[in-house]
């Protein structure tokens, strides 16, 4: 098991017993989404922006126009953080104090740099819309040279991490459990609807097998 | 319709035609949620943390544990940004360029100061858990001084903001459309599942009603 080193970056303070440092356990974290927070830093304030990515070993790639301003600001920065989060149960106590979310976040610090490369920045938005949607690449046309030319492809190279989960049931003071009030969990998950087809697609195009496979296993 | 005035912060540059700036219409993005992203400067880096909130009025609060690194932090820089994001539906076109979602996302600026008077402080926290599940807290035992004393409240007065909007279909190239690729979206919404009660409830303790109907309203 490969652990990220803690240091004062990445060291889980509150709620040190749901802390994870092990590499394998935040990247399932990691690869469980395709929508990621990245910060960056503008006239003094910390800024978060969604954006979605792909990971491939420690790196996470994002990409965006070449006048985004968040991608511009990190890669003069050359480093910044990227937070992922899922959120699976509201957790309803007998107390206020007690109330809490089950989670799976992810908390990533490294340095960006932009990737150059044609073949690569390619391959790299390939993996990008298949992270969303897993074989759906393949069935698009193909990119121009000038849509590659107008995209910033950033790679961020993990250097530590950390995550946070929490799953698991209420925990209450011991002596409110004898309180005749209802406690429990209120499970949360993102699903998909059935696919809408575009109105201008045309005749005879059904929807793909990968859409429906895709639909199948999120709704 | 009240507006937030653009200044270099807001303002709205890549997809500026999806921006609004109406007041009214950011609250109803920041009311359709309970989770959000704020920014913090540590060692450098901008960290991005999810946090409950609740909002009143141009008030966002926050609170946590009084050792909270983030909510001390931003206590200290007096002012960060916040951000809440709603995802829609993902956009899949007919060439990956034009790949995208639909969302509602909010970022917020301003000020941040701690809330110190007991009475406000329980106020604040009653609204947090109702946002969280509305017509929650009165079911609760209610909150020990002590409780309230390990816990900070923060109050961030939105400056400035700016909301991203996307929702509409597919946007492909003229030419594209003439391609035999499908194309269209999957809706995508984040559900309740059946509240699971807690092992430990004492006997006769039945689900309340308000759980059910919060169940019942986000399934």
């Amino acid at each position: 098991m490969q652990e990220f080193e803690k240091n004062k970056l990445n060291r889980v303070k509150r709620g040190a017993n749901r802390a994870v440092y092990d590499k394998e356990h935040i990247n399932t974290i990691l690869d469980a989404g395709f929508l990621c927070y990245v910060g960056y830093i503008y006239d003094g304030y910390p800024i978060t922006i969604p954006m979605a990515y792909a990971r491939k070993d420690d790196k996470i790639y994002l990409h965006g126009s070449t006048a985004n301003r968040m991608l511009l600001s990190i890669l003069e920065a050359e480093k910044t953080s990227i937070t992922v989060m899922h959120l699976d149960a509201l957790v309803l106590a007998r107390s206020g104090l007690h109330h809490s979310v089950n989670y799976r976040s992810a908390t990533l610090f490294g340095h960006c740099k932009k990737v150059v490369d044609d073949n690569e920045k390619a391959a790299i938005l390939e993996q990008i819309v298949d992270t969303m949607v897993p074989n759906h690449w393949q069935s698009l046309r193909p990119m121009y040279q000038k849509e590659l030319d107008r995209t910033i492809v950033v790679e961020f190279t993990i250097e530590t991490a950390s995550a946070k989960i929490r799953n698991e049931g209420v925990n209450d003071e011991l002596e409110d459990y004898e309180l005749p009030i209802w406690a429990g969990l209120i499970p949360i998950k993102q699903v998909a609807l059935p696919p809408i087809s575009d109105d201008k697609l045309l005749d005879g195009i059904e929807i793909p097998q990968h859409i429906l496979n895709y639909y199948q296993s999120h709704k």
